[in-house]
């Protein structure tokens, strides 16, 4: 049959008809950069008006990344199964999540309180400073409790939670804080489009 | 801080407020768990109008899961991530993926075709019935193949390639055939949506 088998001419071919479709903006290069690879995840246009990526956010996230050996945290599965392996060891770091974990759902079970907000005391503790959001709201208000506390201080932070109950509050308020981050506002984002971003960074290097 | 820590009320919330907004539909009980469940996944009401399930695919879905001790094909590890093990444990189902095995990698590149395709070759190989596409036109396009030559014969498909080269395409093509199927229309698609049109069936078990 034919069609296209080589994976690189198509990723080629679809920043292409991105950036032909996606009409007029005011990104830079690396933002763009970003922008698109989210676009190319979801075929949904929209990411475009509503990813916020922090001035700063960009360089806070490349030097943490080459300065290499650091863990990063995730707050679902599906995000550590999608960022490229390959390019993560070649800096020599790693990504995590606790989510699934038998001791962290005995800790949630314990304290009456989620999975996922355990996972992050937990990450906290461990001094990580790169979180990754793309589905619990109540993760990221953890996160930001324990900045508010002074008891975390994350270097970069994805904030992408998705969904109709919390999700963009969540995202809204977390902004407020004084964090190089990128966010998506409103109800979107996800795994997919957290992977995306993380992804598009690391190909910058 | 005061915001829904309970993930089973956090879930139903934001059911009740997809099915407030999302108007009027033809959906019946059990297609409407597939649509809601995506649409929580995305929260993007678009997919309303572009999922497409088949008549007598839920049944062929359900019928292998219930049946148990099966192995399902998946595109990527994403979407092996995603899936609910819990459920699959407990019907005696695994999910898995070729897509990073390094023997798929040396077949794929000894013949010129991608990974993806190579994976596909070898589930169909191994029997796999039960198969499901978030990421790679050209992984579906292998199994439309396999099925035309009769070397392949589906029981139950999600077709969900994403993306502007292929994608639509592909699952166009592929509707054509006569397979139990759920596939999402145009561009759209994704692992995290191939993943909650899954995890809506194994709810229904």
């Amino acid at each position: 049959m034919n069609y296209i088998k080589n994976p690189g001419k198509i990723e080629e071919e679809s920043f292409r008809i991105i950036e032909s479709e996606m009409g007029e903006h005011n990104f830079g290069e690396r933002e763009l950069k970003i922008v698109k690879r989210v676009i190319h995840t979801t075929a949904d246009f929209e990411y475009k008006d509503l990813l916020y990526i922090r001035e700063g956010a960009i360089d806070a996230a490349i030097t943490l990344l080459k300065k290499g050996g650091i863990t990063i945290y995730a707050d679902t599965n599906m995000i550590t199964a999608g960022i490229s392996k390959k390019m993560l060891n070649a800096l020599n770091c790693k990504v995590i999540s606790y989510v699934r974990d038998e001791e962290i759902a005995a800790i949630a079970k314990e304290k009456g309180i989620t999975r996922s907000m355990a996972g992050i005391e937990k990450a906290v503790s461990e001094g990580i400073e790169f979180f990754l959001f793309g589905n619990a709201p109540t993760a990221l208000y953890k996160l930001k409790e324990l900045i508010e506390e002074k008891k975390a201080a994350p270097k970069f932070v994805v904030a992408a939670p998705v969904g109709f109950v919390g999700a963009a509050q969540s995202k809204e308020d977390f902004e407020k804080l004084p964090v190089p981050m990128i966010t998506v506002r409103g109800r979107k984002g996800g795994s997919t489009v957290t992977t995306a971003i993380v992804n598009a960074l690391l190909y910058m290097l």
